[in-house]
């Protein structure tokens, strides 16, 4: 069973200040608990009897309609698990040596759960975010890394300070920028990503040492289509783990 | 002003059964709408005084509390268009000497529209859709096209069918597949991709004549992170483009 205050406890950590208060946030469903508990410890898992059956894991049993007055998700899944906030340690400084991302502003909940499952898929350990860019421990975002953000670092910063004493390459992706596909990329360095209808901030953009541009592919220059910046990233991620790929063979 | 029978009519066309019964869909904001009408006439355009002292055209001018009482938008921008749905044209094969897309069952509405989107940037104008992918007109779909939904043909068709008199190459992504990045890929063909949670159907895959793989970067090979269909789209177009312009370059 749950009880009603800790059904309202949960209801509560879909506000960011209610998590920071209460030092917690949700993950639901087997996949994405799964993924976190190989890394994390919970501090409360909900589950029904399915989802105990298979995991043989300390977890208070719930009913389905438990479980369906509890979630904060439209069709809910077997288990509601509540992790600690990782504790905000003072990050480290981009490696150079390897590729991270920078994200300025990013601020759909679901964009920001997209990259971050991407840079998984690349072996992008640590992503960088602007104040201003949505809340990794929001429950939307959690949904969408899919049991990723287990496995990536994310870190809040004011990115132009910590850009200012960072010693690799800086890559934005611009539209006056040199066509990536065209362009010889490094295995490590800092990929910056922009806020979805403004693209890269200014202070952010005067520190990118270099511009690049993903081409757009047919003959009519005066049409206006655009990219999700979740496909931007990917489309560039790709081509620098492709060009790295090639190098080495 | 708007009726109450219209207000209805707007908010009955969220479901698929009423936008056949009615030949309709509905479009939101200037960036859709405009993008729709370069394309389309539309059959009824609702919109605040703000959009229509900007487009000077033919539109039912609504207060700030009419549009967000006949909006199906969380957030609501200045206009509200319903469009005829186009015509079921019995549709040619896709052409051997272009790239078009295929879907196998793609169900959700952010995804196709991501899809349709990207298609879009790389040119692709064509997309065929197994019966169960989501319906390109859902509003949710419409509104993730960002427009582009005008400049991209959607052709709803049974795949295996339509595979089986197709004369050009047809990808697929699997995870026993040729690295996509270290294989020639051709400047035509059809390149399939499948349902969020199972894939391409056997049907569809036993058509398929070129199997690739999205590589993973990373070392623990046990680990079960897994790409989005549309970021996996995004790589696959990317990839079939870098190589396209390469050789012509």
């Amino acid at each position: 069973m749950i009880t009603r205050n800790e059904i309202r406890l949960i209801k509560s950590l879909a506000e960011k200040k209610n998590r920071r208060r209460e030092g917690l946030f949700v993950a639901e469903g087997p996949k994405v608990v799964g993924d976190l508990m190989e890394r994390m410890k919970p501090a409360a898992v909900f589950a029904t009897h399915q989802w105990r059956e298979l995991r043989h894991c300390e977890a208070r049993e719930i009913s389905d309609d438990e479980l369906r007055r509890a979630s904060l998700l439209q069709h809910p899944q077997q288990v509601i698990a509540l992790f600690p906030l990782p504790h905000e340690t003072r990050p480290e400084m981009p490696p150079t040596d390897e590729l991270s991302l920078a994200l300025d502003g990013v601020q759909d909940p679901g964009n920001l759960g997209t990259i971050i499952r991407l840079a998984d898929w690349f072996g992008i350990r640590h992503i960088y975010c602007s104040p201003d860019t949505a809340d990794a421990y929001n429950p939307k975002v959690v949904q969408a890394t899919m049991g990723s953000l287990a496995r990536v670092n994310i870190i809040y910063i004011i990115l132009e300070e910590m850009m200012a004493g960072y010693g690799g390459e800086i890559y934005g992706t611009f539209l006056d920028g040199d066509d990536i596909y065209q362009t010889s990329l490094g295995s490590g360095g800092l990929i910056v990503m922009g806020n979805e209808g403004n693209g890269i901030s200014r202070e952010v953009a005067s520190r990118v040492t270099r511009r690049l541009l993903i081409p757009r592919f047919h003959a009519e220059a005066d049409r206006a289509e655009s990219l999700n910046v979740a496909i931007a990233t990917a489309i560039t991620c790709s081509e620098f783990r492709r060009q790295f790929s090639v190098k080495k063979s």
